[in-house]
């Protein structure tokens, strides 16, 4: 069977005519897209990739990525569209006036981007009229935001109108971002073109929806991160989770402490002041990405504490006995004036970044023989009668964190969510001891299928996934303490994180997951390589955040391709996944069972 | 035992003044460069960390990569440098004047990379003059040439002078790259300096050290294969093995049969005209690079051929019952006009290739179920009297061997050494039969250890190394036709690469090692990613080809750091190999046995 896909289309004569004409275009033969030679016959009816791909097989949605959750009705036209005539109409508040002139920009520019010729492209073509509507003023993102958008197309007169209400700014923006990938280059017709009839209801599946980024170990310019959040933005991730100082590296600007960037950053350069956190946090609100911070103690602490007499066990060598890797350190519990200066860093990064309504405190991989190398530490406990046992060590450890939560609340002037990684604090029987339910949220890294984290959903905590063996984005590398490779190897595929199911890991208890995040662990990446470490697998964890669908990889192969690309076409250097013969060639590469 | 390092220097004051001067230098101690704190009292003798290790430690080679292999003596001390006066006072020779004019554009462009912050680079220091003699005018780059070179480096009245000495024109080339990894940025003194006396000679190990790169699988601009060429450059790499068609893709214009790449390339744009072959060959020559073709035939072809009817099982399916990866195809031997097409695709790649000295004919996974798909090609061999068993189709193979190779001469108008990749036809007893040893290379992609290489030099073959298991660098990602990780995982990490040593894989016959390659093909990767996927492994590839030191990796791992900042300050992306802070903190962060 082979469904006529239509071009409402004027004027095709002469083409193939040129050296630089497609040689090749698509037409829909029993629900998939396939290359047919381009000829006088069938130049009318022959369609681009992406038109094809749109409206062909019974698979909704076209070329959508994420996957909307709701109504996705699609007419069976594109028309051409006049890329010099698209106007946006604003909703009518002040509050969000800046935040539309960013993305009517950025909507432009993400149009402009799909022709590869802009010198070639053709003139004329219809108006598009984009109406936004919002319900609510406040532009304020975090887990009670409601990111639902419908988005509506149509042919009035002679222009084309998309209709986009949502509740709020953000699912609005979720709508913007949809309807550009309902916009698409057509190289045989040398234009751009939009559907011109069309419905999208949509709301994401999970509220939690982010990625890690790990600025210590190396550092990442502003540029990068900015490259990253943009590329969130359109895959609808909402969740930005910087993990900003670490015992590598202290890049943090805190003014009223500034020894800890001077002799913890890796330059003079390589440092993130009050502004690059205040333009970033911004940068992010505007493609609807949420900025958390997570300040990592009482380990993960070293370079940049050299003033402060406040450390345990800072390079202490050999580092395997202390640490998990070079250079070790943590902070001492035991010094009083320690929490002053956490209050410090707390008060200036809940300032940066816009007074979070959650925040990350770390509290992963706390040694207990770094501690015990401190005769101070050793004699405060012993002092208060405590012993030196593994028992007392988490006692210490659970003073710490009562302590510096204290000064974390008492910045914050309310209490927020804390999120703290999964550790030996978190296991049974501490976890209930020392991290009340009800204020802390717990990040798995341990590997899905790990008992803890049954153990965590039975009593009661809400969980954000990073389980490595799915979400560790760093893995797969070669070794840099040796010449194995490295810790959580082999490299996780796309298909990996696409099946990386939440209900799966937590069965029953599946409405305590909060969210997901994928992780990037600098040991072994920088801003060189950080594009196609996240891309394009972190669309993979879009989509099972966003539309969590039945279907697997497998059905979702040909979008992620042709989503990859969307994403290279905006300056993404997403990895590729397949020969640029597997685009084309729908269904052609997968093994045959 | 603390050595002082020296620089020759005026006038110091105020420094670590401002916020954004280093909170940190290096001062070598104990052969090892350590961090110090800078202080009004260290401050003249504390040095930048590319200094130190120039000259710290009786390790030599400083920071050079990769390591010579004669003589490397260096002063004590550096000097300031004049970046705008800089001279290179080039060999009379009229047809090395585009040459040298490129390399000195490039050489001072690499010079002014160096400088992080050039609006707050100190002004002054010494001009450069740069002699270079060479004995030879030709600048043909070819097996025979000499690419050993001198450096000497001494201070003349107000100047700095290096004098480079070689017998070509490529052996001095490389001669300046050597000098320009001795002149470095001092970031607490703001300004170039370098190594003020000093002498290198150097020569390499094996003369064939390339990297291969596949552009059929996925297509990659010219400029990035020319980023590629110049990183080479910087490595005294020196050839690029262009595998440049395959079944995926024919992106090579052949004017003569154009409908090849009409048809074949995935886009009208993603192509490669005779200018573009022209403007690379005289890109790598300029850098010591010699582009050699690969035109891999007979198996490995598919589209393009679509208006020739010369070719067999072209995306038969299932594919895995015919070939090793989507879409299968193989040349049709028994067509006679097969061998014209062949004879005008190898008479433009002769010409665009400024006509080589050496040639690649593939000759890989060539599968006998493929071609006894076709009742023509049976026909024919059952009409000569030939059965239908493996031995007679490898008959057929030999066959199109003997009947390409013919044509290549032809064009060729001589016997041009002739590589073909391992397979079964270089299997015994066929190889002696089919492929003459004094005619044919062999490019080993079978492990190091497999039987079959031990065989082929027992029979007198030369070889070329590109044995998977420590020379894919495209090993190690998702799988691309199914979920599991791809075949040959997983990822290699650059010390494998390093100790991927010719004489422990060839023992008593290493002599017939002609070189090795180091190869991407490129079903997972295209311009995006190529540069993190050869870089810096490339680099580890090249000593062990250059220098083949008899230390293993973890001797050059801090010497790998720093190169490795080298390349991505020069605007390649290579990958990082481990958190910044190793880099600062030398051997702090191997692990201790």
């Amino acid at each position: 069977m082979k469904v006529l896909l239509g071009v409402l289309c004027f004027g095709l004569i002469g083409l193939i005519a040129a050296d630089n004409e497609p040689a090749w275009g698509y037409e829909c033969v029993e629900s998939v897209c396939s290359k047919v030679e381009l000829t006088p016959e069938n130049i009318k009816t022959a369609v681009s990739l992406s038109v094809c791909r749109t409206f062909c097989g019974r698979k909704t949605p076209g070329t959508l990525w994420p996957k909307p959750t709701g109504t996705v009705k699609l007419g069976q036209y594109v028309v051409h569209l006049d890329i010099d005539n698209i106007e946006i109409r604003r909703p009518p508040f002040k509050s969000q006036d800046e935040l539309w002139s960013i993305n009517e920009e950025r909507f432009k520019a993400q149009i402009s981007r799909k022709v590869s010729k802009p010198d070639q492209i053709k003139k004329g073509g219809k108006p598009l009229l984009i109406k936004v509507s919002v319900e609510e003023e406040s532009t304020r993102l975090n887990s009670e935001t409601d990111e639902s958008y419908k988005l509506l197309l149509s042919q009035g007169g002679n222009e084309i109108i998309a209709e986009i209400k949502a509740k709020t700014f953000f699912g609005s923006r979720h709508g913007l971002e949809t309807l550009s990938q309902l916009i698409m280059y057509d190289d045989i017709r040398r234009e751009i073109q939009v559907v011109a009839e069309g419905e999208v209801s949509d709301a994401p599946a999970y509220k939690h929806r982010g990625l890690l980024l790990d600025t210590a170990r190396n550092y990442f310019s502003v540029e990068s991160i900015k490259r990253v959040i943009d590329a969130m933005g359109m895959n609808k991730l909402n969740i930005f989770h910087w993990h900003i100082t670490d015992s590598q590296s202290f890049p943090l600007i805190i003014k009223s402490r500034p020894e800890l960037s001077k002799y913890g950053a890796y330059s003079p350069e390589k440092i993130y002041t009050a502004e690059n956190v205040v333009d970033i946090v911004k940068y992010g609100k505007a493609r609807g990405v949420q900025v958390i911070p997570e300040f990592d103690a009482p380990a993960h602490v070293g370079e940049g504490w050299q003033k402060y007499d406040m450390t345990a066990c800072f390079n202490k060598k050999p580092w395997q006995k202390y640490c998990v890797e070079p250079p070790c350190g943590q902070l001492d519990p035991t010094v009083d004036g320690l929490y002053d200066v956490l209050e410090d860093i707390y008060s200036e990064m809940f300032e940066m970044f816009d007074n979070p309504d959650i925040f990350h405190m770390g509290g992963d991989e706390v040694s207990t023989s770094c501690w015990n190398t401190s005769e101070r530490i050793q004699n405060w406990m012993l002092s208060k009668g405590w012993g030196l046992t593994e028992h007392d060590f988490i006692k210490l450890w659970g003073h710490f964190q009562e302590n510096a939560l204290k000064r974390v609340d008492k910045v914050a002037k309310r209490e927020v969510p804390i999120v703290m990684w999964t550790s030996r604090l978190t296991e049974l029987p501490f976890v209930n001891e020392y991290l009340d339910k009800n204020r802390y949220i717990i990040q798995i890294w341990t590997t899905g299928s790990d008992r803890k984290v049954q153990d965590l959903l039975k009593n009661g905590y809400k969980l954000i996934l990073s389980n490595y063996d799915s979400l560790y984005f760093d893995c797969g590398g070669g070794g840099w303490v040796n010449a194995n490779n490295n810790w959580c190897s082999p490299y996780i595929g796309w298909q990996k994180v696409y099946m990386n199911i939440p209900e799966s890991i937590a069965g029953m208890y599946h409405s305590q997951i909060y969210g997901a995040e994928a992780a990037i662990w600098s040991e072994q990446i920088d801003e060189t390589t950080v594009d196609s470490r996240f891309w394009p697998r972190a669309s993979a964890l879009a989509e099972r955040m966003w539309s969590n669908p039945i279907t697997g990889w497998r059905d979702a192969e040909p979008r992620m391709l042709l989503h990859r690309q969307r994403l290279v076409e905006n300056g993404i250097k997403a990895e590729r996944l397949q020969p640029e013969w597997c685009l084309q060639n729908e269904n052609s590469c997968p093994a045959e069972h």
